[in-house]
């Protein structure tokens, strides 16, 4: 039986100042927008990611963690714990951002591991497994695409295994390997949960939606991701001079396009099945005097469950075909699947060891359960180790957004809520309970 | 009175093997794309064009021409008259093609003008005004934004002058001046058509559209140019994660504009007043999972008069305003006129220089009077000089694409009508009657 002393650990306190300045000063150092901005764009893999994440291997070094880095460049910063046979506690998110982003989207979750190590190890806390903080890679995708593409290839349940995430290539050509390498974050460990297991995973995470601060609350316990799937479509026209071709006749592939993403979102909205959303187009003229031959757009489709999206993605391919029979001129348009994350539910043991910690501090009056709208690394994890995640509160429920913004309270509440979960279930495995 | 032979003139003829030889090599050797295609990436000011212009600057020097650089890198080759006092008779055109153009658009003028000089010289013809092939700069605006931008400063009618294109940047923030200046084209000559002056200004240019193929015709003679105007959109919504936003309230710039975009359409097509085209859109997002804050695009509108481009340009904004209220969540949008040419009429003289040649040539049921729908430098060169144009036909229509194509038979035909031209004119002039 481990030896622990109850009194030491339930008291145990995070210190929320010292886990504000150390978020506001390295987003600061690091990856910042101009001032008076708040917003970040620290793109995964560049000088200001690479900077980020020496600078936390260094922290976690400096206080008795033992530093791997796998395939992808994920980052395990493991603090050992008594117990010979067990894989560790992990507390897991990213810090890479969008390129328009806020200081809290993943990196609240990473700083607030850190914050929690820092506390066990000034206490001098003994845990029963390791604690293990992971700094995810490229889980945003916006410099190469394919989001939370790191946990992917670790639990082996995406559909891009590591050889062809490698071969990934940013918008300026550079390779997802070469940009690993580059930066010195190409590591040896095997990026698969098999050869570098975790006992279970948590992560601290922003709502990054509204229903929080709507419904008064405070802490989010999540149950649940939804599911998603992501499009490339590209449909192809008759490139002609703005000039001179004649409005009848026309195959128009930005029309045609246009026509397409307006009923992405008509569809979306009439259905109520879920949210579809296109960000990404790009027209194959660069001059403004060319009928475009073709043009390419990205669909992102999320609906609460897996078999919802798929309803959703037929109803809008139906509406599709409507839309060139009216406007194609005999042209085609083609679809093809990039990427899908499958609804993930969240476990037992991870959700009370979350709703016991908070009930603890806030009272069950500023707690609510809730699914997650966006995806996240823990909707891989929890394909192969007990999950799950804690929301606190976005203003406006805004994120992906400069003005994204999270209150020191917040963030501190959730640092607090994330130390008590792992002690939590550290106990509980101690006792041969989880 | 000058003293010339009528019979060595009269009978004079191009040698259309050798423009056809020259016009393939010469695209084979700078700016062709990977064969098999026979497109061009000839981009203003690149490599490929500084060693095409560098190949025509010897060329024409090599057969006794004067060659004068102005300080848009305008190249003027002139060939010594025996009048005294007389301005140059100009072949002007442009080497510079779209990213994936044609091998006779602009080009064919271009090596049309070189062949009448190789013409003239070989049979040692003396004109009595000095006759000008003229390489205009960045007409088709595809790599330094604004079509024939180096005519425009030329004539000094064009809203941008001199020192505001010297700062136009292009994708990658290289400024014109200073691209002008790393391949060497930065001249000293002013561009400006009351310091370097000419006397004429005859282009021979393929239709670019189907309408001599249609009716059956070797030669148009170009009597106007159609008005045309450029207006840069942007469309303001607000940014948000497209997995958290929920579909009712979302201001989606990408979606607005898409609806502003099937509208110039729909406009264009139902009013009937002319031609308006979007081929360039851009969205402030390079996520796929971000509800983009921003998009642009730019309006292309042509119709046959200026008052006609007005109407045109407020149907459509007047429709623009309708979107808005039904999409934007009070968001805004903004227009902002980027460029304009203004309707041009040519000048009889060079019309019936035109025609004299061509009813020689093929007879009056190869010949039809037309309107340019697309821009050319000679629609600014006849703000200030008397100017007219010889068109030739278009496969299939087909121009701003690699598949750009006309035969060699009409080539040589356009290069002879050329000649004709500019000799039936230089005799007008030294009889005094122009």
């Amino acid at each position: 039986m481990f030896d622990r002393s109850e009194m030491s650990r339930d008291g145990l306190k995070i210190n929320g100042d010292r886990l504000n300045k150390t978020l506001q000063s390295t987003c600061t150092s690091w990856g910042a927008l101009a001032a008076p901005s708040t917003g970040m764009c620290r793109l995964s893999l560049s000088q200001e990611d690479k900077q980020a994440r020496d600078w936390l291997v260094a922290e976690c070094s400096n206080i008795g963690c033992e530093v791997k880095i796998d395939e992808m460049g994920n980052i395990f910063a493991i603090r050992p714990g008594t117990a010979k046979d067990k894989n560790p506690i992990a507390m897991g998110s990213h810090m890479d951002t969008q390129p328009a982003g806020g200081r809290y989207d993943g990196i609240l979750g990473v700083q607030a591991a850190l914050e929690v190590l820092r506390t066990l190890h000034e206490n001098k806390i003994t845990t029963f497994c390791p604690i293990a903080l992971v700094n995810w890679t490229n889980e945003e995708g916006a410099r190469f695409p394919g989001a939370m593409m790191a946990s992917g290839v670790w639990s082996t349940k995406s559909s891009t295994g590591l050889a062809a995430c490698w071969e990934i290539q940013d918008s300026e050509g550079m390779r997802m390997k070469q940009a690993l390498k580059d930066i010195g974050y190409l590591g040896e460990t095997k990026c698969d949960y098999r050869e570098n297991p975790l006992e279970c995973h948590f992560e601290l995470h922003i709502e990054q939606g509204p229903i929080l601060e709507k419904e008064g609350k405070s802490v989010g316990i999540v149950t649940s991701v939804q599911g998603m799937k992501w499009f490339a479509v590209r449909v192809a026209g008759v490139e002609g001079h703005s000039g001179t071709t004649p409005m009848p006749g026309r195959a128009d592939a930005l029309v045609t396009a246009s026509r397409l993403i307006s009923t992405v979102r008509d569809v979306a909205l009439n259905t109520g099945l879920g949210v579809a959303t296109v960000g990404v187009i790009k027209s194959d003229t660069s001059s403004q005097a060319t009928i475009p031959a073709g043009v390419e757009f990205i669909i992102d489709i999320r609906c609460s469950t897996d078999e919802m999206v798929e309803q959703l993605a037929k109803s809008i391919f139906k509406a599709f075909d409507q839309v060139m029979i009216e406007e194609s001129n005999g042209t085609p348009y083609s679809i093809q699947r990039t990427w899908g994350l499958p609804e993930s539910i969240f476990h037992l043991q991870c959700i009370s060891a979350v709703r016991t910690a908070a009930q603890k501090s806030v009272g069950e009056d500023q707690i609510m359960d809730m699914k997650s709208r966006a995806g996240h690394d823990s909707a891989w994890t929890s394909r192969v180790c007990p999950t799950s995640m804690i929301f606190v509160p976005s203003r406006d429920g805004i994120s992906h957004n400069p003005n994204e913004y999270t209150s020191l309270e917040h963030c501190a509440l959730g640092a607090q809520l994330l130390l008590d979960s792992i002690l939590y279930y550290d106990a509980k495995v101690s006792e041969g309970k989880f």
